[in-house]
């Protein structure tokens, strides 16, 4: 059989006779992915076998091919139930992306590509997806990219049945619902069983009836008889309107009758026995004649992206860092006109708060909107910048950072790109109070990998903070508080982060010198930190302040430095117990850079009132730092 | 118009006659609620007037009322969108439950109680909801806890349209049907505008369909229709299958005419010309008569939880902290028998993983599965330990803490009580690979105010841990890897936890005692830790080894102590960068305890593979410990 005529689902032909010829090798599939697992002591067997015809068929059938990995016109084949790593492996092996043999020798095993939940290590897997719910949402990603790009990939996710009760899914049929994403199709292995037991008992859901009321197309099928999965996939391939939902009723354990049907087999072996007589009945079995060029990757080119001429701002205007940033990116905007469409900002209901609204309206298209639906909204973001989208989100920290903590880092692990712009930092939230203070940015956001913290201290550094973040190849954090404040100066009064100044991640700014002791600062802190070293100035005392606008990669020499003084207080609008001062704190103790070692930051939930109100009960005044410097100086 | 005949629904006379009297105080409310506002510079006027005739007939109507705050037979009434707050303090305040004029002037301001979005601290408010999407959720726990306390009280939760788009929904209406929560009414404020603009714009969505796909009894009224609203409330309150959505259509700023229907009127104040209009037509205007007594809070008798007899594991025994903690769980259960359904186990799909499936067995009713729908769990287990239920919530670490922290974040504002099980630690976690590595716990958890963080080294400190916890009146996270392991031994060979051990919390356990160095670690490393201390006692090197149990309780004393030696090495199976290193550094830095620091950490996403091989690949195994403090010493 050749299959390459099926390919894009080109030909309506594919009729029983076509199934048939595929009858043993999906059986060969199926022995192959339970070898992987026998071998490697551990695996999801279950659902392997539930999902692999679906893959099957997706994977003959998708304008996807072993030499078309990394191709921008590809079909995306998301697989969102990653645990069903071992049927992914087998029918990629098979098809000859790699040597199945490999795969089922490593299995699991120590550093290996193929791991135990799908990897993107793998040729032709796009997500590693192992923390359940998030791959509609980047199938969601990946198709409004395509819509900006204007190409025309179909976008195809895998998921689980047990997985359709996370509330993301909800969020992301609604994305694709408002989007019109009818290049994106849902597949659901919709095997009844879970890790625990039957669908039913561990948490009933009307599937089907929940995609319908997204406004989805809703096919059910027989999802191991390949005329009907073909069928359902051209229909989807080509539909206009909507995104399509396909319900592919399976078995677990499907090919290994002694299994079939028992939820046990979700992570559980086979026996031994029942491996060897597949074994032997496959013995000589080959798969389908396939005519694809041989595994060639495909660098990608990155988007240089222009920046524009920084704006400056006076220390005699009041501007809240958000404003700076939403000046920014509509320069950046303009700057990029034609190629506009490779940048986008993502939203969720705080257009206004955020300072998106111009740039909503000149760059409507550009604009995605995704309503109070945080968790998708951030993979949306990782994906659409995985797909080389310049990709800014924005909101207040508590929403892009900790309410959707595990998105981003999943999207870490994918070298996500997003710029995350989050506002309302700190105790400087104000009267919207506890709920919305987030004190804990740095100390989520140093877990991961690749982010860059930037937390700058005014409109000037802001400004050019967000023009750094855009032509990085990689993902960043840009936090700001809610407050408006004057531009930072120098000790002549001119504007620090303006003019002359070029930024430099990594780079401290010795806003003042003295030799008394160091102020270590940053963000909107900082010009309260600057009062308090004039105040000291008319004691006698002459006090450094360092503004440390990255905690990821320290000024090793400026540290130096503040340490010489003898005493450093770390001054922060950040929980004191997990912010810059522990990071600083382990940078001196590990050099035996020692010397007295204060810590001023946020004690405990603030309250709803000011900022100033807030420092104030929190001894984080201008006052308080005089009092500690003082005291600190006198020993 | 005496209000007290159509508490708890009783009657079913609410005419329009009973509505019309009600008219010039529903404009009273919304213009006290104005005042607010205006007094305050900020906050929500437009929700806050088109959900306050909800609020009104729900706390003249409900089973609660000033004197009744904090009974447990009350019915409950959760605002999610706390941004309403105005319109709540306006209801409360005018139906006696504290001086309206107190809210009035005090708004928003300098560390009062009427915070800008609902606060607990006013009597009558259950949760501060500002962070949306999880008042749902919140309304399924405290539902979920009368069922198994035999209460029968009503639990309404009052929510926004635009929140509605929200995932963590989908997941609690899904709970609420599975588990019949026929005694749970949603509440849904249809204005149809939000922050950004129309809802159709920015979130299209069938609000409707979505809770009829979820099985539940939808109803669709006027919702600044008095009538309406008690027939409605009325009906929900006595349906006997199905929790019941009422979908009241409303407008935004309703009352004031020249903002009604306009979104920018989300958080923007109206002009003052309006608000002195409406002072002068209003003057005098007196509300209903209501004999309710005086506010009389009272206090919650606290729960006394019989631990049991700890169990005692054997060194010969390998035994994973996991079945310690199912086996523990299961002691304390059967020693509070009769009490049990005190006892909760919160469960996502991980029955067999997390070893509750005894416990699922044998307390069936107590044992509540919540299927892949990790947000919601996190809130119901968060409501159910604040109604009085001991539970516990035990799940891979990163389903439970990384997956959920706002929701862990939220419930910590709230002294949750919620014993959480964080299994499959660090790179113990072996071949799931990346995506379940949780290496972060201690950096995320050390943000919340009460939770304690307990990482016990072996099954006997497990098991003791466990107990403790469920005596705690607190939070307290439970943190284990995935591996058997044998019981850890004294220099005696004896084993260390068990016998006459006592389990404190804050305190550390010299496990080895050293002149040279000392090895601070805790959890799975310590069996390498003290390998590593017996190889390099043949080579004449004695080194000791701390266990810290408590990163948020550091034993002082034993840290000096190791201090002494000039050599500390933190040894951890955590993000090196974010563990309890930094915490010591700081310690050590704020107290001028300076001696050489080493931190040896997890550096790096780890592979698909073993514990062992991990290790090994980050330095983190037992020779390279011997070798980092063999180089330490030699200095």
């Amino acid at each position: 059989m050749l299959i390459e005529k099926y390919r894009k689902f080109t030909s309506q032909i594919f009729e029983k006779k076509d199934a048939d010829e595929l009858k043993s090798f999906s059986q060969k599939l199926r022995l192959n992915a339970a070898q992987m697992i026998n071998n490697a002591g551990s695996g999801h067997i279950g659902g392997a076998c539930s999902s692999i015809d679906l893959y099957l068929m997706l994977w003959l059938c998708a304008n996807i091919s072993p030499d078309k990995v990394g191709f921008e016109q590809r079909d995306r084949i998301i697989a969102s139930h990653g645990h069903s790593a071992a049927a992914i492996y087998s029918v990629l092996g098979n098809l000859g992306y790699f040597d199945i043999k490999d795969a089922i020798d490593n299995f699991r095993g120590k550093g290996s590509i193929y791991e135990g939940l799908a990897s993107i290590k793998v040729p032709g897997v796009e997500w590693c997806n192992g923390v359940l719910g998030q791959g509609l949402s980047q199938g969601c990603g990946s198709a409004m990219a395509a819509k900006l790009k204007g190409l025309d990939y179909h976008v195809f996710v895998v998921l689980g049945d047990g997985e359709q009760a996370k509330g993301q899914l909800q969020e992301a049929r609604e994305f694709a619902n408002k989007y019109k994403l009818n290049r994106l199709t849902a597949i659901v292995d919709y095997n009844k069983k879970q890790s625990s037991g039957d669908l039913s008992d561990v948490m009933p859901q009307n599937i089907k009836e929940k995609y319908a009321a997204s406004g989805w197309k809703t096919l059910e099928i027989d999802g191991h008889d390949y005329v009907e999965i073909y069928k359902a996939l051209r229909e989807a391939y080509f539909e206009k309107e909507r995104p399509t939902l396909i319900l592919a009723n399976t078995v677990m354990g499907k090919g290994f009758c002694e299994i079939e049907g028992n939820y046990e087999y979700h992570g559980k072996m086979l026996d031994e026995a029942i491996i060897k007589r597949e074994e032997e009945k496959l013995s000589g079995c080959k798969g389908p004649v396939i005519e694809f060029e041989k595994f060639r990757p495909v660098k990608k080119t990155s988007l240089s992206i222009k920046t524009g001429k920084p704006r400056e701002y006076s220390k005699d205007q009041m501007v809240d860092n958000r404003s700076a940033f939403g000046n920014a990116l509509l320069d950046i905007a303009k700057e990029n006109k034609g190629e506009a469409n490779y940048i986008a900002a993502v939203d969720c209901d705080l257009t206004a708060s955020t300072k998106l609204t111009d740039f909503a309206q000149e760059f409507s298209d550009n604009f995605v909107e995704c309503g109070i639906a945080e968790h998708n909204a951030a993979t949306v973001a990782a994906a659409m910048s995985r797909e080389g989208i310049v990709t800014f989100q924005a909101g207040f920290a508590v929403f892009v950072i900790d309410e959707v903590y595990s998105q981003i880092r999943i999207g870490d692990m994918h070298n996500s790109k997003v710029k995350l712009i989050c506002t309302h930092c700190g105790l400087d939230v104000g009267e919207d109070g506890k709920t919305h203070q987030c004190t804990d940015y740095i100390s989520l956001l140093s877990n991961l990998k690749e982010m860059k913290i930037i937390i700058p201290a005014d409109p000037n550094q802001t400004d050019r903070a967000i023009r750094y973040a855009a032509a990085q190849d990689t993902a960043a954090a840009v936090i700001m508080g809610r407050s408006k404040m004057n531009a930072v100066t120098d000790e002549n009064g001119k504007e620090f982060f303006a003019g002359g100044y070029s930024f430099e991640y990594g780079k401290g700014d010795l806003l003042r010198q003295g030799g008394d002791a160091a102020i270590i600062t940053y963000g909107n802190m900082v010009p309260y930190a600057l009062k308090a070293s004039e105040i000291l100035k008319k004691s006698g005392l002459s006090i450094s302040v360092l503004n440390i606008s990255f905690p990821l990669k320290l000024d090793e020499q400026k540290i130096k430095e503040a340490a010489d003084t003898g005493v450093i207080v770390i001054y922060e609008d950040h929980n004191q117990n997990t912010g810059l001062g522990n990071i600083i704190a382990s940078y001196l103790m590990e050099k035996g850079l020692h010397c007295r070692f204060i810590k001023m930051g946020v004690k405990k939930i603030g309250y709803s009132a000011s900022p100033e109100y807030n420092y104030k009960k929190q001894n984080l005044d201008t006052q308080s730092l005089v009092d500690v410097l003082t005291k600190a100086c006198s020993k």
